[in-house]
C-alpha cells in the first residue's frame, strides 16, 4: 500500500467527516500552546526574522487547519507587542499530503484573514498562505528557508506500513499478543522515517529555527502498551467478529496493518540524538480523554455518548485507509459494532490518549 | 459581482472543461518562451541566487500549470548549465483565484516531477511546488522574496467590472456602437488595476528581480477595435437572438459586462512609466488564430471545425461567469448558436487573437 495515495482524513463536511470530528486534534493543539508560545518566544530572542516563515506539516483540511495557523500567529504578534514591535509579515506553510482538500482550506482563507484580523489587528497582507503539497518524510521546502515548524497529530503516521508482517494474523497494529519480531519491524520503520524527517527539517530550517512536534504516544516503554494500541485492538475486535461471520474475508484481515507509530518520550529523544542537528528544550507527555466531549459542554445528545463519538474519531482519521484495503462495503457495519465495544469498554475504565510533545532547537 | 468569487476556467475534465480546451493558451506560452529565456538569462548576468524563487500568476488548473513552469524550469536549467553551473534549488510558487482548482494540479505533481527529471536531470528535491491562492490585485507573497514572476493570458482580466455602464444596451463588452464614456470606465478600470499590479510586485520582487507578462491585447490604439472585441461581439449576437427570442432577459442581458481588457502596447507601457519601479526590456506583439488547431495536425474530425474549436475555447473561459450572471439553462444553446455563428465569420476572414508581452526587471 502506498501510504501517501491512501492516507488522509475523510474528506467532505459531512457527519462522518474529519471536519466534522476533530475536536480532539482541536484539543491537543490547545493544550500544546504553552509549549508553542515559549519556542516562539525562544526564537526572537536568539534573532530577528524581518519576515518570518512558518510551516505546519500535516495540516490537513478543516477547522484545525487554520485554527493551529491563528494560534501560532496570535502567539508571534503576543511576543513582538511585548517587546514593542509590530506582526512582522509571516508567509504560512500549510503542507500535507498530495490527496488532502487543499482547495476546502484556501475556500476558507477569507475567514481566517477576518479571524486574524480580529484577534492581532494585522491586516490580510501581513500573512500570505499558501499549500505545500507532500509528504514530509522527503524535502518539502528549500535549504534554509524556515524559521518554525509546527506539526500535530501527524507524525505517528508511517511512511508506509513495515515489511514482513505476516505473523500479525487477527490483528491490524501492535498488540499485546503480537511476536517481539513484528514489535522491532514497527520500532524500525519508525526509527527510519523519524530520522529522515529529522534530516530533512534540518536541512530546510534556518540555524536557530524551531520545531514543535506533537505524536499520539505512549508513556510505557513497551510499544505494544494498551495505553497506545487498545483503541486499535477494539477495532480490530469488530473487524474479526465480521471475519467469524464471513462478511470480511479472513486473509483480508490478516494482511491489513496500520502504518502507524505512537512513540515514548524515550524513543523520540533516542532519534534526535542520533541524527544530531537539533537541541531538545522541552520532551511533555499530556493526554485527553477518548472522548472528546468528556467534560464539555455537549451541543446535542448525541455527543453525550461517549462511545458514538470516538467512533466517528477513528472513523474520520481511518476509514480512507480501511476502504482502500477492504473497499466501502464493510463501513458502517465495522463502526456500529466498534461504537458498541467502545462504549462497553469506556463505561468501565478510564480511556485516554497520551500525547508526546517535542519542542527543539536547531543548533548552529 | 465580486470577479474573484466567480471568475475561473471551467473546472473538471470534461469535454467543455478548461484542462480539454487550453491549447491556445499552451500556444501562447511557446510564443513567448524566446522573451522568458532572455528574462532569465538576464537575471543571472545580474546576480546569482543560490536558491531561486519563481512564481506563476494565473496559473489556472490543466495542463498548463506545469506546461509553463516546466518551460521555465528548463529555461533555468539551460542558461546555469551553459555558465557551468547546476540546477539551483527552485521554489515554485502557482498562484490563482481562491476557487480556482488546486487539488487537481496538486494530483499531477508526480507527473510534473517526472517530466521534470526526464528534461533536466533534476530530482524532486530540487523543485518544491506551492499554491497560492488569491487574487493578484492585491499582496500575495512578502516583501522582496521572488526573483521572477511569470503571467500568460490572466491580466487582461479585470479586479471587476467598471461602474456606470448602463449605457452598454446590447453588447458584453466594449464594442464599435459602445459610447465613449463606456470606453473611458474601461480603460480607468485597466489603469487603476494595472499599476494596482505593478506595485504590489515591486514590493515583492528582490531588486534584479523580473517579470514576463502576456496579456489578450490589440495592436490599434482604439480600445474597441475589432482585433480585440470581435470573438466577445459575436457572443453578444448570440445573446442578443435569444433575447429577441424571449429565451433571455433583456434587463439580464444590458447587465451583463465583462471584466476584462486588452490593452495595446503604448497603454501598458504607459502605466508601467507611471508606476516607475519597472525598466522595460521588452515590449512585443504576436498573434495565433482563433481556431487552436489552425495548421495543427488534428486528432480528430471535430477538432477540424473551427467554430467548434473557438466556441469550446471561449466556452471554458466563459462559462463560469455567463452562469453566475444568466443561470446554466442557457449554456448549451448560447454555445449552439455562437459555434454557427463563429464559423461563418472565420469562413469569411482572418481571425487572430493578438498578445502584447512585456518583459521588464525591478530597477535598483
Amino acid at each position: 500500500m502506498e501510504v501517501a495515495q491512501v492516507l488522509c482524513m475523510k474528506g467532505g463536511n459531512g457527519d462522518t467527516s474529519y471536519t466534522q470530528n476533530s475536536l480532539l486534534q482541536k484539543k491537543v493543539i490547545s493544550l500544546t500552546k504553552p509549549i508553542t508560545q515559549e519556542a516562539i518566544s525562544n526564537l526572537y530572542c536568539n534573532n530577528f526574522p524581518a519576515s518570518l516563515c512558518i510551516a505546519d506539516l500535516g495540516c490537513s483540511s478543516g477547522p484545525n487547519t487554520f485554527f493551529a495557523v491563528l494560534e501560532i500567529v496570535a502567539t508571534v504578534d503576543k511576543v513582538l507587542k511585548k517587546m514593542g514591535h509590530q506582526l512582522p509579515e509571516i508567509q504560512v506553510f500549510l503542507n500535507d499530503l498530495l490527496g488532502n482538500d487543499f482547495n476546502t482550506i484556501f475556500k476558507s482563507l477569507p475567514k481566517f484573514q477576518k479571524d486574524l484580523e480580529k484577534t492581532t489587528g494585522a491586516g490580510a497582507e501581513s500573512c500570505f498562505v499558501t499549500g505545500v503539497p507532500g509528504s514530509f518524510y522527503g524535502r518539502l521546502f528549500p535549504s534554509e528557508s524556515l524559521h518554525f515548524i509546527h506539526s500535530s497529530y501527524s507524525l505517528h503516521w508511517l511512511s508506509h506500513v513495515p515489511q514482513g508482517l505476516e505473523s500479525n494474523k487477527g490483528n491490524i497494529y501492535m498488540a499485546s499478543s503480537s511476536p517481539p519480531c513484528l514489535l522491532k519491524a514497527y520500532y524500525e520503520q519508525f526509527q527510519s522515517d523519524f530520522s529522515l524527517f529529522l534530516r530533512c527539517r534540518s536541512a530546510e530550517l534556518q540555524e536557530g529555527g524551531s520545531m514543535v512536534l506533537t505524536f499520539l504516544g505512549r508513556r510505557s516503554e513497551d510499544p505494544s502498551s494498551k495505553e497506545c494500541c487498545y483503541i486499535w485492538e477494539l477495532l480490530a475486535v469488530a473487524l474479526n467478529d465480521m471475519v467469524a461471520e464471513g462478511l470480511i474475508d479472513e486473509e483480508k484481515m490478516d494482511s491489513f496493518n496500520l502504518p502507524h507509530y505512537t512513540p515514548s518520550p524515550t524513543e523520540v529523544k533516542c532519534e534526535v540524538g542520533k541524527e544530531g542537528s537539533f537541541t531538545i528544550n522541552r520532551l511533555e507527555v499530556s493526554q485527553v480523554n477518548w472522548n472528546a466531549y468528556h467534560g464539555e459542554f455537549c451541543p446535542s445528545d448525541a455527543h453525550k455518548d461517549g462511545g458514538y463519538n470516538v467512533a466517528k474519531l477513528v472513523r474520520a482519521v481511518a476509514e480512507p485507509l480501511l476502504v482502500s484495503h477492504f473497499g466501502d462495503g464493510i463501513i458502517e457495519e465495522v463502526f456500529s459494532r466498534y461504537q458498541k465495544i467502545v462504549a462497553d469498554r469506556m463505561s468501565r475504565e478510564t480511556t485516554e490518549f497520551v500525547n508526546v510533545t517535542v519542542s527543539m532547537t536547531k543548533r548552529g
